[in-house]
């Protein structure tokens, strides 16, 4: 099946359209069309080669929602005309430990959505920047928020799970003081997540405008963290302090709020080392630096059931196809509330 | 109370022979005749002034074992002529969450063996290099080993705690595999611990000399970890790593040895940073970098009753109150196996 992408055919190339294949439907596999696909920050470090080995043609997204097409003969789970999600996540070795605890994110054969390793033509995984995919049942996810949510279902598909994953997997939720850090696509989720799991949500932004806009997303505090006095107030309290800022920065202004046996957990990797956490704020209160990469399959689905009893979506702003390069501009520049989506009816225009 | 103190009077001088004062026993006091202290790297620090705020005269040492002398009117717990052992802590504010908890390690009003604030003269806390010690009961372990043994039981109370106490939150145990990094003061306690725990035990060193030693004390592995062909061969294998080498050091070579949801667990602070530890390694498989610090009173008194039933003490080597400061140089260069023991004895020599 041939269909219309958009994609870069090299490093220094822009994101514009072009055709790939999909492959044929196997027994196992489910073809969606796909509606919407959000736009991560690592769809950018990617197309443009920021991260080492980006392979070409390179089409990006990996917040993917769409339409059950077709199925192979042995699926069950999903059925033509359903709504579903993929995420970060096509393939893994489906037999060790991490597969067998649903963990398929920390697998040694997790197969990305994009730039990772296939039988299929090119040779590497193509995303969702596109108007189909087909995917192994097993990373399907089922949709069940009402359908003119959907586009904005989408960035749960990896800022959703990528904060929802070290809420649950570090115990937020009643009597817990939350910090998050950071109130971009992934921290926004952070705080509506946190928020509706029941924890005291205090939100860490450096711009004193973004005060408002966090207490607005669910955010019972909101602390401007390059205000000394302000984060003092904060000392030895938080029992675990969601970190989705890639930027280095001084991880040690938030360890030290920390309480006793609290966790930081870092969501973002940046391209250059932060400064050296001073290991005293690590033993003074038995403290943990810890880092998290977005969530397994089964989590995954938890999260979007969780999300649509609680009626909780991303907050997006809404593009054409070819209004993928600016958006990339917008979004380096922290200038979106929260995330673009993708019509991907617009790829055909 | 005046008795005789080993201490120095200035940050550039000895430690040599002094007087100091011991407060009266109060009703809560339990009043102990010193007969042995171990000599921890804390020690050299602080007397050195190498640690900001050094209050002289200063006399060190937190590894205090001895017999009971006398007791206040309110204590029931111990009684003339019992063995005991005192560590790091003299002291906590009694009320806080952390104290509660039993981890008065952990609480702010945690007033060390020495160099801490009191109410006594001559104004801070003075160690266990000397006769006599007055400390609250609370702050009093029992010591049930044998007495012949008692001065290889001093460096439990310092070494031993900081060791075990990580350990045990931890989790090491059957079927866990642990690594101990450093094998030195802490580090030969961290292995003699985890192996009568019951994990799978693998020692780190710098030294392929001390392959055989790190076997004799209980490793059922030794890794020599500048050899990077033994290092990957455990990659991705670790339940937990205690680091014991305070030095400045690679934290990422140990990092990706641990597997999924593995900890690695810091007990020294450098004192310049180590090289900042690259996230990658931390977000890829939830990994944590934690620290710890000594232990709580009643993890204390467990770990010396463990101990005493599984017939664990510290290798030492005891020596002299005069040879002080030898001990200190042959401490700097590794140069003892594996913890200095004073014999207060020849203190008034
Ligand atoms: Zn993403
Ligand atoms: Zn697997
Ligand atoms: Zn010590
Ligand atoms: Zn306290």
């Amino acid at each position: 099946m041939t269909i219309l992408a958009y994609g870069a055919s090299a490093a220094n190339q822009p994101v514009s359209r072009m055709d790939i294949t999909r492959r044929a439907v196997g027994p196992h596999d489910v073809q969606i069309e796909i509606l919407y696909c959000g736009i991560c920050h690592s769809d950018l470090h990617q197309v443009r080669s920021e991260w080492a080995g980006t392979l070409y043609p390179c089409v990006p997204g990996h917040e993917i929602v769409g339409r059950v097409a077709a199925i192979g003969a042995h699926v069950d789970a999903h059925q033509p005309g359903d709504l579903v999600g993929v995420g970060c996540i096509v393939d893994s070795c489906q037999h060790c430990a991490e597969c067998d605890d649903g963990l398929e994110n920390y697998c040694n054969g997790m197969v990305g959505t994009y730039n990772g390793p296939t039988a299929d033509a090119p040779g590497h995984t193509l995303g969702g920047y596109s108007q189909a995919i087909v995917v192994h049942e097993r990373y399907v996810l089922k949709i069940i928020h009402p359908e003119e949510q959907l586009a904005a279902v989408a960035p749960l598909l990896c800022a959703g799970i990528t904060t929802w994953s070290p809420l649950r997997h570090w115990g937020a939720g009643p009597g817990k003081k939350v910090g998050i850090v950071g109130i971009g696509g992934l921290g926004h989720m952070g705080v509506k997540l946190a928020h509706a799991m029941g924890a005291h949500v205090v939100a860490f932004t450096t711009s004193e405008t973004k005060r408002a806009d966090a207490k607005a997303l669910g955010a019972d505090e909101v602390v401007v963290s390059r205000n000394a006095d302000e984060m003092a107030a904060h000392g030895q309290s938080f029992d675990f302090i969601l970190n989705t800022v890639a930027a280095p920065h001084d991880l040690d202004a938030f360890l030290q709020l920390l309480k006793r046996d609290g966790t930081m957990t870092l969501v973002g990797a940046p391209a250059t080392p932060h400064p050296s956490p001073n290991v005293f704020n690590l033993i003074m209160r038995r403290r943990s630096l810890a880092g998290s990469m977005i969530g397994g399959i089964p989590e995954t689905q938890e999260m979007l059931d969780f999300c649509a009893a609680h009626g909780i979506t991303a907050d997006i702003e809404m593009i054409r196809a070819d209004e993928i390069e600016p958006a990339y501009e917008r979004m380096l520049k922290g200038d979106v509330k929260y995330r673009f989506v993708m019509d991907i009816a617009t790829i055909g225009d």
